[in-house]
């Protein structure tokens, strides 16, 4: 993501040097031109961005070099204003605020895609309501269900996924400004109006204190974007399956060079869903890395805090890529029907055991019509027929039950689209839950 | 904890099937009589545990041999009754509901202990506002800080943790049920109103469909303790440093048989800060785990469902552990103030250079000041001497200064309870925003 | 297992105190009729486990209230000889050693139970040598392959993990003998003898110096269970999706109650697999724990040796599960040639494309072949015939490529059969492999 | 590292291109002049990294791109030659190969520099060998031990890893060579003379067969790297420890711009460790998501292989960094063995009590023995007099002790210099260990 690439993270931490300076000359606290002079150079192109890489590993963060170039940049324009660059501030504060802004960049387009992921899952929830498709327990047919209801599942944790997404860009959106310690003393009785003059600035929360070694904002951005990475692994996992040679229900949207072979024509490579899938592998340690580097030590920690200067881009990246190639694969999908439908006649009807225990236990009572059905079920397999035939075979063979059961009775109990259960009310509340949950972004919370 | 005991999961789960017969009777799917027997025996102490371990081995899952010796105490008591057992449910539903109400009763417990353990934080914050100590970054002496403000950070993601918490604890206590496909069509048409049923009998949301196979609910769970123990994992770093032999600033509360050893009289062990670090050693790996596990293939999973059943419960004890050995660390700490104020001193004042060279900068000039500072830095290093005293001596020495400083303004400057910087304020702020967060918890979402 | 049950774990650090008190006698440090009583009393039988797991708690760790039980019991026979129980050793080193022990044991288990499933994938290999079967990458039809070299690889990677699982063994059965601070002062000038005699006790190698901090040896454990489980659950994966209701290729061995429904009468669910893929979640994350917790303070760490005591026990018997659950899938694993067979041809010969092109390629050059086979490809699917039908046909067209290929020349590039590459080849070699490996275990590594 | 930039990755997958060229030219697949033209353009600096990145999103791998480059490059020196890049491979094998080939320069490089920590650690253990120090257990003064043995046992540590990195060495060093479903098919006959001229040529070992999806070797080498990882931690957390300023017994090397601050004089960062730190706290997790990547599908994984291509580099650079990180601090390492020994009276000799109780254990009894020292430890802290004092003045006291110990006995035993055990020895046993180490490198295991 371009918040992330190495311009991209420069230009944050000088988004908050600039910010700094206007805010401390509107406090009083450094002239006003020195201000307006920094704030100038405070552009990421104006950085040897190769020199200071190098100049990183040595000093051990990329603020103090970068500082140190910024400062040798605006000496070169005037000599006063070099002394008033990242006045009262810490490395910690320009690379914690710098991450905190380019978060709030990505989160906001993972929030647009993931709006647009949703609305791709409920039109193939509108759309296939009632395709009737085998549900799969185990990998092993179990009974009828849809693929409107599959896709309804998806849905249903995407908004999930977006609430909790709200949450976490609304908490993270905040300031950190702290000075060496975390007291801002070097500011004097001015820190508290440059605080608030600062969050203005960057339109961020100010925070009750300052958090250099409380990580739990940042981690909570890793956190939410695991999980969503996860319902995408979900996903990618149900077509990559839906899309094996043999199930072959759906297919990723085609495109020259994607996911074909020359030698091996027959292919169309899931490559969206193997994507997903790579993140959904990589992400979770991710996050524990972020979770395990929260015990920092005192008011700055020693290794915690470091270890989350490439781990937490990575996640945001994973996840934003993970999303956009849901996107493509959803949004594209081919789906075929007929498939669908063939596969779930595959067992020769008996999926619909269970309905028709159900429907007969109603007539005889639960046992026997599990017995009679469970002997229906033998030799169907046996005899190579069909539940439907083999329950007409017994049910016509015992005087008992004559009269139980008629054709179109049979007929009934035996298609697979009278046995979806709640399968449709399940898709529109669905539905109808992610239609309301396009309500305004919640306010921040500090 | 007493909800993840055997007997206690095992409860949960008959408290789904008592709750399940008294809805279906509710909606005349099941005998009232019938959902009364059922009911009346769905009590733990009527189960063989042993018996049941031993055959969940076999089976797969604790439903399935559960429900089978709970059919055969219902038979045994009326033989009509034992065939509405589990009436038109999977067993994921018994495990899954069962799992939240586990999760619904331990929150709980949590949310009361976290409430606890920020009342001592902010006990302390307020008693120690204006204790003076060494901020340390890098495990090395900084600046002046207090020990308010540390308690206040402490506080602060304390008070984060516990909104998570809270909306956590709203959107994990959802129903599940869905029967064997997630469709329930083995209640038919009655389906709607059971579900809606069941959920008001455990005061339960009822979601838009089953989420069999999608997991961010419970996951949620363990990202939220998972970011609790990290914070609490930073406390207990805080104070085992703080509690070393050289440092001996503080000290957990003393105990008979808690810490101590009889060959090692003046050892004080951190018996409770190695527990709470135990714990946030073994948590974000069994996060990850459970971000891991939620690939799940179609409408039951192959391995991610069954990862969460161990998992989570460890999640949820190990936080629950640690919550409650920090707070009987930071309700009953031993804080040596005098102490950490000797603590201060032991760099002879060299921590307050920063502070010289701004009061100096103010009259000087920056880069003079800083000239002027280090000078004197390296003085008190070379002859052993303080800050103040080698400051005193290089003004006093150079005519250019004459003047400058008199004792009294280079003791205020030596002083590092002048060199709090807002400390004050941030502790101030923490605590009212601790006090504002004690709200009402949030009403569900499903 | 039986050596990570409650008791198991007791017996081992019994035994541990036992030989200490055996080898201090030989080495005139204690009364040998001390370390007769000591001896004898050293029997998880006479330990009241449930007050053991209560004072634990308050302990901090197993070994000193079992170490004060101990202790009493011995008095209760003798006085004296209660005076001489854990003499000169540290809790770590009774906690350690008893490791050690379990992990020898258990290991030596998990090897003869790895030797049993690697000769059933060799069985496979050997009888489905010629078996011809689909290859699958990206879970799509690429070429034939033999179900004897799908067998074979997992063979080769047993094979490997064997070896590990040797290497492993022989490093890990070293033991933990260091006192209070890991320099053993309480014994003195007898340290190295009681060292040499303890290690002779328990027939553990003699570690150069205590490793009460440097805990990579039990992390190997870990690392090496993790691949194996690795292994395993790229076997239960395979299986798993072999299994699908679409694929039937093989399936699990049928035994009363297992994987079967009484309501879907169709499912033979992979219960062995799911098992195993478990598994294969929840280990990586836990070796991660084990790496993470090496990170230790001093002499005797806070937090990160706590946290293997249930870690390490985890890791061992889930991996050991997962290799005995294999062992019943793979031994009884039920092939069906036939329907491998008929997948094979589900494309029509598409698979066959590469094979058509090289033959081809060879006769009127690479570029030409492969313009030529990509048409038959696109007519054989439009015309819904074969790829043997539409090469025909594309090639009688082209007055060009008259008589390039006869009917029988079609018949053969079109055969799978034809087109198993070096598949038998590198069976072969990996069966010889897996018999050259059955050499003598190698000797410990200290 | 050079071998993970993106020329140097580049360049060895184009190794495998060349070699496999020129094998096939010697089996006599391809033309001999083909090979050399294609051998001869097989060079990085000839290929467009940027269009290379580009492309390969679309690709889903980088070697079909670079491939394409290559193919292109060759045509334009000679069409014909042109046909014969890449003969008979899949990208899998040109990716894994290269991998290979990259570990193994990698691997060769992190053995140096472990050697030279070890002789580092080792030179310390020598030198230090009765430097006197405290033993510390739970971050609190335990015992007196000496700074050689803690040295020894680093180095005891990194002379096992040493051993696990020959082998994995050896076992990693193998060819990839399986064409598109891993049986060669494209090569014919002709197959098994290739991979063995391939593996000739790039001097790897053949495989069994192609291990397209078994990762254990792979594997192997994150764990084998995630134990060194956390060794190299352990010595970092305990070097940091040791920095803190309330401890100051030693420090990193000095340099200009390392670990100072203009701002706060005292300072001096332990910022080796940190970054050591940084990778012990990233490194577990990226070893986990190797394991869980192993649960690869059929003949070419969904995720899992694709999730190494950024895991393992990070892992391999991250054990690198730290591994150089080490070496400049272990080698350069400020001891300040006064201080340890002032550290070490910090409790008045209380440290040594079990010294004291061990020694009159011997003359009244053990238990007796414990009474006396308990009781001079309390009168010992409550009057702020040593251990020494307060044990005279108790035995002078009591007229059933006269003449038990005289003044230079008593001196003797609160002497810790004498209550070292086996410290030394440990210490040459560690070093004998590691000169005996340095054997020549196992051959090869395939």
């Amino acid at each position: 993501m371009a918040a992330f690439s190495d311009a991209g993270t420069v230009q944050r931490m000088l988004d908050f040097e600039a910010a700094l300076a206007r805010a401390e000359a509107r406090c009083g606290v450094i002239p006003e031109d020195a201000a307006e002079i920094i704030a100038a150079t405070c552009r990421a192109d104006e950085i040897d961005l190769d020199a200071l890489a190098a100049a990183a590993v040595a000093a051990g963060n990329l603020a103090i070099p970068l500082v140190r170039q910024l400062t040798a940049r605006v000496k070169s324009r005037d000599e006063q204003a070099a002394r008033y660059v990242h006045w009262g501030a810490t490395s910690q504060d320009a690379i914690d605020t710098g991450m905190v802004l380019q978060l709030r960049e990505a989160l906001q387009a993972i929030d647009t895609d993931l709006h647009a992921v949703g609305d791709a899952c409920a039109a193939l929830a509108t759309r296939h309501r009632n395709t009737p498709m085998v549900a799969r327990t185990w990998l092993q047919h179990a009974l009828p269900t849809t693929f409107g209801l599959k896709a309804a599942g998806w849905l249903d944790a995407l908004r999930r996924d977006r609430r909790r997404l709200g949450a976490t860009r609304a908490q993270a959106a905040v300031l950190q400004f702290g000075g060496a310690a975390g007291t801002l003393a070097s500011l004097g009785a001015a820190a508290p109006a440059v605080i608030a003059a600062l969050g203005r600035e960057l339109s961020l929360e100010v925070p009750a204190a300052p958090w250099h070694a409380c990580r739990d904002r940042l981690v909570e951005v890793a956190t939410t974007l695991g999980m969503l990475t996860g319902t995408l692994g979900k996903i990618a996992r149900d077509i990559a399956l839906m899309m094996q040679t043999e199930v072959a229900e759906v297919a990723e949207p085609a495109s020259p060079g994607r996911g074909g072979s020359s030698t091996m024509p027959h292919k169309r490579n899931p490559v969206g869903c193997a994507a997903v899938l790579t993140a959904a592998v990589r992400v979770p340690p991710l996050v524990a890395t972020m979770l395990a580097g929260m015990v920092q030590e005192h008011e700055r920690a020693l290794g915690g805090w470091q270890a989350e200067w490439d781990t937490l881009p990575q996640v945001v990246t994973l996840a934003a890529g993970a999303l956009r190639q849901t996107l493509e694969v959803v949004s594209g999908l081919q789906v075929d029907a007929g498939r669908m439908r063939a596969n779930l006649d595959m067992t020769n009807g008996l999926i619909l055991a269970e309905a028709a225990m159900l429907e007969l236990g109603g007539r005889i009572g639960r046992l026997p019509a599990h017995h009679l059905v469970e002997g229906a079920c033998r030799r169907a397999v046996a005899e190579g027929t069909t539940l439907r035939q083999a329950l007409g075979a017994t049910l016509a063979e015992a005087p008992a039950h004559a009269g139980l059961m008629d054709a179109a009775a049979l007929d009934r109990v035996c298609d697979p689209a009278n046995y979806f259960g709640s399968a449709g009310e399940f898709v529109d509340q669905a539905l109808a839950a992610w239609r309301e949950s396009r309500t305004p972004a919640p306010t921040p919370i500090p």
